[in-house]
């Protein structure tokens, strides 16, 4: 217990929920990291798509960095508008749930869910990436170590989102401030006309294809994966405080402004200096940022700090999932696709089961793919972009109800309506595109795992409908009047342990039998059980007698193949065509263990017992527990004032 | 089901004990691989500690093997009258108890113990060894070689010493013939002048220290482990159907024979031959045994036959153990110095639990030595040794004590006491020789290990003896009049699981509490509380009331902590005082789980909440279980009458 709550914390009240709750401050690094850490890898990915046309593909950077801050600015316009109008749960699940219905959103839950678990395992395995390539003596454990962060994100997570979102505001607001400098400083430089790099990028490969439509479209596609995240604000709106639609519009704006100003200052200043993207396998690799911030201002402290701060970001742009996935696992079981144990909250008020699902199957991937960034980034945005269309497709029809309301202001919800549209619009176009784009790089694998998601989703609301159905007590409760149950002790010779089993079974019916097996360790023991029949007769059955009760029989019984359940089943349904309609109650007296060694030196025939008799599923079998402490009664009190103070 | 039933076979009655047991062919298999198969490394190991004095070493050992062979004969001897005397279990550790007390019997334990998982292990290795000298593109899996072997050998023992005996009859035999033909052609050849080898073995290394009697001592010591394993038929006695003495003493035989014809003729040989040890570590290695076989016979299919035949001797010598150890561990257990489930018969008659056991400590010391016989060996035979000495010393006190009765026949009695104590002198001479001459070599480990492993043998006799004490019964049960318990009935809502619980327990006890948990999913759900309250009043306590009861109260608390155990425990805690002398029932309604998946389907709480109730060990609440099976009663049916069919 100790160490569980060092570990976590300690187990909180509901009534604390309120207070655990966030702001924007701790918002933006909560939320946000996702989406800021993409800045670094969705132009990386459209210049690597651009490097084999040489010079040429940088001119096609530009416009295609400003398609995507556009669909980037529409996409924030649009999830403004779903954080209003869904302000405690505004996921692509609850809009296309409440619009489009059960189908739709199931395909949202499950191109959700594949794209949290790929954010985990792409984030871990970029920062990974990006610190072996800075310290490549690090380069023969990227396994261990991806494995490492994700297990210290587990915890921190499993502590509780208040916690996650201070430890990582630091490294978050470092990034942005470092980057604001850098590009500011880069920006101010080359608009006054200084274009000369403090240290010059390595020279771009030559051009071995002419830059093309399919090239451009590629690129673009690559570079789409720069927005994932951006719809984790959504998803998350059950972390804020309230006002939550203030704090929940503030950070997404905080978050899609500084992407797209990071995205905008990448684009012009690379284009400006002529960075490309290095081929990673190759000695001396350096990332598009690195060459970036080393152009701006050379190899000094600010350099150094803005890729420190930036590898903290990509390692920890993992955690966003941890926001997102357990919150919409928790509205997906709620309506009964996921087991109900993902809507609990745990320990820390956070939905534990998610956390750790996540975590398993993310480092399942990590082991998969060996915890490498190429060959999981083409898996990856198509659930990002899949959810987005579903999502304003939602808020299109979602306008379209509100409007024809009576009271409706109908132009402004037209002005909604058409933000919306727009947004679906263009991220079906999108996704149309990548979809394509990288079909064969791996694209294919989304589209197979997304069906069988839905399909097991479907395949668990089945089962509970079923259970419903059937456990399901229809009008009053109906009374049978019922003889006293026949009982049953186990026993194992007269113990202190039997004797308290008797004196209840006593209590509980005038039918009370005990058994006792022999043979049990492959011997026979006729002189004990003689023994056990003169000490019954006069230790239990006269004094049974003296007080007035029917005397409890004692019935010995071989157990032939050693094992305690199968004698009593046998017995109990050898008696239940002789007394119809009685119940039978088997008491098992249970020896308490406290220790792990007590484990060992006792047999666990009282457990299988239960578990045997319970596994019947029959309503007339009862099983009775009766614990006994071996223990004195004073170390015992000690020990309850000791669990009080939890 | 099917698959345990398939890999271990069927479960075994009682009555069938007896026609499990074995006679003296199945027993030298059982019982004599390890004697049989220390004549390989025993001769091995001597000439290995004389190699350093080059020919001269050679000249010493006849003198030493004789020694050995005729210490064996003694053992013989004893061990003969030993089995006579104690002719259901002869082991050391009964021996010991019987005559030298309870210490005696411990060291006499823990020795055998320690030697039984050595010979596990040296005897796989050694197998592993051989084998990869002959085949050495095996080498690098010797690891993995030797935990295949052992798990082979544990499922082959898990299903029974009948099955074991049978399997390796034709590998024991078959290297029996081998050696009888190859070394008795070869005694025929040299007796008749004839000693030019058919294939000469290689020159014997030059002398690097002169014979003296420190080395010879060290050589005698190493020989010894020749020795080891005779004392596995006394130790197996219980395994021999009747006459046991008969087939027990036959077995000794067999195996005491052989062994001693086999340390003979290999010496005599040898030094005919002029055939010294060679490194193991360098390239071209040969055993001692197949330099012989090369010098007798050639490489001819004779040669391929014995050699093989030797290799699975060796590999299955570990077998011995299996028979012995869990035998050995049953007495022990039955004494109280071992868990309980060491003395209990599994499904197959054999004490399973010994066996597992075995088998994961003779791994642990495969995988923490690295398979290597060389770094094991040191290790070995003072456990043997010990054994030998305290079995023999028990037998002199037991003649000693025959004598003293008046009916004795004083002078039969006096021959056997002057063998038992010609034996208890001679093995003790020969342990301390061991001990002596390998102590820096590893045998301190022994010596370490054996008052740790009677240290946790007394602390498991003492946990056993206090709870003896701490359950005991004394005088008649009391019976004291008590109302009929408190029940509270844990309840979800109202279902039929819910329904029939209640039903029970209106049956039980006037006095009946349904508790309802709120807030469990962390959100209050006041709206389905009230339906609850509503439904709870017209559809239970109505009518209740109009079956003359008195109506279940229902309460509702708020799982504030998300645990039910919390809020239920809580209120018994606070309805105690108010309740003097009566027992509380908790009845817990439970869904029966047939699939694995329903495992992850539904939450645990009934378990978990079951598990702390009776982790209070208050025999004053007593937890009710009542199974509700959510199958239709058809197919119930059906799987009933499937278990009927075992």
């Amino acid at each position: 217990m100790t160490f569980s709550k060092l570990l976590l914390g300690r187990r909180l009240a509901n009534r604390e929920g309120e207070e655990r709750k966030i702001g924007a401050f701790e918002g933006v690094p909560a939320m946000g990291l996702d989406g800021l850490g993409s800045s670094s890898y969705g132009p990386e990915a459209a210049l690597a798509i651009l490097a084999v046309t040489g010079a040429a593909g940088l001119t096609a950077l530009g416009p295609i960095m400003a398609a995507i801050v556009a669909l980037l600015f529409i996409l924030y316009l649009s999830y403004r508008q779903t954080i209003a109008a869904y302000p405690s749960n505004g996921g692509a699940f609850t809009v296309a749930r409440e619009n489009l219905g059960t189908n739709a959103s199931l395909v949202a839950a499950a191109a959700l869910m594949i794209d949290y678990v790929l954010n985990v395992a792409v984030g871990i395995s970029a920062g990974v990436g990006a610190l072996t390539s800075a310290l490549p003596s690090l380069h023969g454990y990227t396994l261990p170590l991806c494995l490492g962060i994700l297990a210290l994100l587990t915890l921190i997570n499993l502590r509780g989102t208040l916690d996650a979102g201070r430890v990582f505001a630091l490294p978050t607001y470092l990034f942005l401030a470092s980057f604001a400098v850098l590009l500011g400083l880069g920006l101010f430089r080359v608009l006054g006309g200084e274009v000369e790099p403090v240290i010059a990028p390595p020279p771009l490969r030559p051009a071995s294809e002419p830059l093309g439509w399919w090239l451009i479209l590629h690129a673009f596609a690559s570079g789409c994966t720069a927005m994932t995240g951006v719809e984790a604000v959504s998803n998350g709106m059950g972390a804020f405080r309230d006002p939550a639609v203030k704090y929940g519009r503030r950070t997404l704006a905080v978050i899609c402004a500084s992407l797209g100003l990071l995205l905008a200052g990448i684009a012009t200043l690379a284009t400006t200096y002529g960075i490309g993207a290095m081929d990673q396998t190759e000695e001396g690799y350096q990332s598009v940022l690195s060459q970036l911030a080393a152009a701006v201002v050379g190899h000094g402290w600010l350099y150094y700090t803005a890729i420190g701060s930036l590898l903290c970001v990509l390692a920890l742009s993992a955690d966003t999932s941890f926001t997102g996935f357990p919150r919409l696992c928790r509205t997906v079981a709620e309506d009964g696709f996921l087991p109900r144990a993902f809507a609990v909250a745990g320990r820390r008020l956070v939905f534990s089961v998610g956390i750790l699902y996540l975590a398993a199957t993310a480092g399942l991937l990590l082991i998969l793919f060996g915890g490498i960034t190429e060959r999981l980034i083409p898996l990856f945005a198509i659930g990002a972009f899949l959810t987005f269309t579903l999502s304003q497709a939602g808020m299109v029809v979602h306008w379209r109800r509100e409007a024809s309301r009576e009271d409706a202001e109908r132009s402004s919800h037209k002005t909604r309506l058409i933000i919306n549209a727009t947004g679906a619009v263009t991220t079906g176009i999108a996704l149309t595109i990548i979809l394509v784009a990288k079909f064969s790089d791996g694209a294919w694998i989304t589209l197979i795992a997304v069906p069988v998601t839905i399909g097991a989703l479907t395949l668990v609301r089945r089962y509970y409908d079923r259970m419903e159905a059937q456990q399901r007590a229809v009008g009053p409760l109906k009374l049978v009047e019922r003889n006293p149950p026949v009982v049953i002790v186990a026993t194992a010779g007269r113990s202190r342990l039997s004797d308290e089993a008797l004196r209840f079974a006593v209590d509980l019916s005038p039918d009370v039998m005990a058994v006792h097996l022999t043979s049990l360790e492959g011997e026979n023991d006729r002189d004990k059980v003689n023994a056990l029949r003169e000490s019954w007769r006069n230790d239990v059955q006269v004094p049974a007698e003296a007080a007035g009760l029917l005397p409890p029989r004692l019935m010995v019984l071989p157990a032939t193949y050693r094992r305690v359940e199968q004698p009593v089943l046998q017995l109990i349904d050898e008696m239940r065509p002789k007394m119809p309609g009685r119940r039978v109650a088997i008491l098992i007296p249970e020896l308490i263990k406290r220790h792990w060694y007590q484990h060992l030196l006792h047999t666990h025939r009282a457990r299988r017992l239960r578990a045997r008799l319970l596994s019947r599923g029959d309503p007339d079998i009862v099983v009775i527990s009766i614990p006994w402490d071996p223990e004195p009664e004073v170390q015992r009190r000690r020990r309850r004032r000791n669990r009080l103070g939890l």
